[in-house]
């Protein structure tokens, strides 16, 4: 894993669009990034990531399985450093019926959003307590705060994910660990999206579309306030979204 | 599991306290009362309903297991006729810092509050739907709607419970399944915890806790709603309750 | 203003529809009616009043008046008897865009929505508060949860009004009164709005509009709730309204 | 009023904390500010502007009275130029029982909260629509989503501000103008507060009181935002915080 001077973020479903995003955005201001998905691609990002002049950690890593964030945990501090901050980013956004909705759809989307957020907010917690500082953002949807028709799992998995947060915050504000939460309301650029779905784009015009970088701003930002004043929860959305 | 010409209601979770107050309830408008729950008695309950002058199918099963939920709506509809009122009262409020909440304790409460709900509302649903008509009424808690330090497991279930409620309601209120949730905010009576708990029940007063008929009443009313309006969502609270 | 032997209850905003149907639902439970209205008939509620058998008192009175607040509570008090539940039922729902919204209409709408509910509000707690009972219900909107496009003024109003209501409720809960607020999301049927709007009632359907007595239903639940289990809070749409 | 060639941010309710705080920030960052409150001193503050380098326009102004904000709005555009930032910070918090809250404090109240909020809302957007362009942002408070026992006049003003907020945001987003609301949770360090209540300001420790430059910060980044990831709404609380 090699070793780092640099402070460390860490992402959590680093995919292609936001998860990269906010891994730059981060390495820009000179972290070491940690950045995990379950599969698929990572050596893109960590070229990216060198090209802006700071240094990664890519690993493949299993968000909803115990074993492997713990492992993931315990070696990143054992081997590299204290984490100071930790974006996670997984999710799964799917919509079905509720009489279509299988069993296995229903839970595989709670494991992705819910519980392996639990598993990493637990598990970084307490590495971070004794240290009494510490940054835990969650990336939450709109589906965080409504249960749309169509959406028992997606919406059960945010909304879980969201009273997770929310808990933590009470619990672990005063110990000195700032948690976040940010509500993402509209599509994200996404160059497979925009493929599939071109019309679409083309009708949201010029920032109609949330632009990834613009958005790892936001988690940059809540990461450098002082404890006088911590967000817990955000919301952002293009500004010709309908809502 | 007999015949019955009575309109059936069926409450899933029919513990000592609510759950066998809705039912009462039910039976005393002349309901045939299916009441389940995964172990515990319910031959007291089955006598209350007979005492009541109704009657009642009393069938241990787990709301959890997806076999056992299918069995069940199966067979109460084909041996006993058409569910019209389904109460969802399972529940599971436990309190742990983050750090002390196993990943047990953290799945099991959601497939209690969540999973569970999903397994019967799906099952239900799909027999409902051709009749085009029904009530699904899900049991909530102030973890509903807030996620309080230490509540990460029981706040994400309550939370999830409630998105599928939500989606529940949105995308089967216009095919006529009234899908509402109750949302309660308090010490409910209960003969277990006021032994345990003699000078927390004596502060409280008369009234000051729960009386379990009278929410029951509330599951009562928003059955018979009318579909020009109909609740989704309603809390409940003693007079005394800080909130 | 005569006597009474009845309970009495008072319904301010004694409009066509559902101020009518609200109070016709208490007199059917045997209460003596107040109801009032800035202008506009109340003889044809009077009338229906005493169809079903019971009594009323028909007064005009500007709800955003304080001293006609005053002086029709004090009156009713004095003449006729303590008043066990208020319906605060006036409103004013208008659209404009931000720029055209004038002044005088954006105070307006929040004296009828905002201020005369608290004027009433504070005027029936000094009665109520010695003997430690009643029950006061606010209407609301779904303009109360949500700051729609164009309704800057109505959205602020309603908004208020809940402010107002939560606040009493915390406050007064303990002293044994009962507030509570009922939110409607949907079209409630009017002769007028059905003359000028009849395509939109021939789409709704049956049901898809609410009816009054249907929702006057749900003001009189909230009145016999026993103190251990009061409902602040419940939302009424039609079974087929998108929301 | 003089000349500028900086952009120009408009502070309404330029108080001695939070918005001197606001108002420096967007000096440092290069802006000519114009901030204005009913009475009290605004030398300190246009000093403090000068010495970090920047300049000033100092303006008694009473938020509350159409005729001065529509003259303040003209004067500003026509003299000095077009107006980039306003913020709205105007506020009044106030406790007192339901039966004790005069008429006239429920009004001032409402008038300092929403009334003004609104007046400002309307004329900088009459300025701003033919732009394009601008950012509007609202100081709110806890009791903008929440109505504790005695806040009735508070609450009903907080609420019916972010009503205003929200409306404005959905209706003017879509025409490039950015809308925020900022809740600020907690209490702000305040020498005149601090000299009353030094226990108060003990016991919460370092951090445990908001820093009016903390909180300044969000309101900047908010300017900041590209319109892709425009937020609405973010909280704010010291690090101890209950909430």
């Amino acid at each position: 894993m090699g070793t780092t001077d640099k402070p460390i973020a860490l992402v959590v479903g680093a995919g292609d669009h936001l998860g990269s995003a906010i891994a730059r955005r981060f390495a820009r201001e000179g972290f070491h990034l940690v950045v995990t998905r379950r599969r698929g691609d990572l050596e893109k990002l960590s070229r990216e990531i060198s090209d802006i002049g700071s240094t990664a950690t890519a690993i493949h890593s299993d968000a909803r399985d115990e074993t492997q964030v713990t492992e993931l945990i315990n070696r990143v501090e054992s081997e590299l450093g204290p984490i100071q901050v930790v974006v996670f980013n997984v999710g799964g956004n799917v919509r079905f019926d509720l009489c279509e909705t299988t069993t296995r759809v229903y839970q595989k989307v709670w494991e992705m959003c819910a519980l392996a957020g639990f598993l990493m907010g637990r598990e970084v917690v307490a590495k971070m307590l004794p240290r009494s500082e510490g940054t835990i953002l969650f990336t939450g949807a709109s589906a965080s705060l409504r249960g749309g028709a169509g959406f028992s799992a997606f919406a059960g998995g945010k909304h879980a994910l969201r009273a997770l947060a929310q808990s933590m915050a009470r619990e672990l504000g005063p110990k000195g660990i700032h948690v976040g939460h940010v509500i993402v309301d509209g599509l994200i650029r996404n160059e497979a999206t925009a493929e599939f779905l071109p019309d679409l784009y083309a009708s949201k015009g010029e920032g109609g579309i949330i632009e990834p970088d613009d958005l790892a701003d936001i988690y940059w930002h809540l990461h450098t306030q002082p404890r006088s004043a911590w967000t817990f929860e955000q919301d952002a959305r293009p500004f010709s979204e309908p809502w």
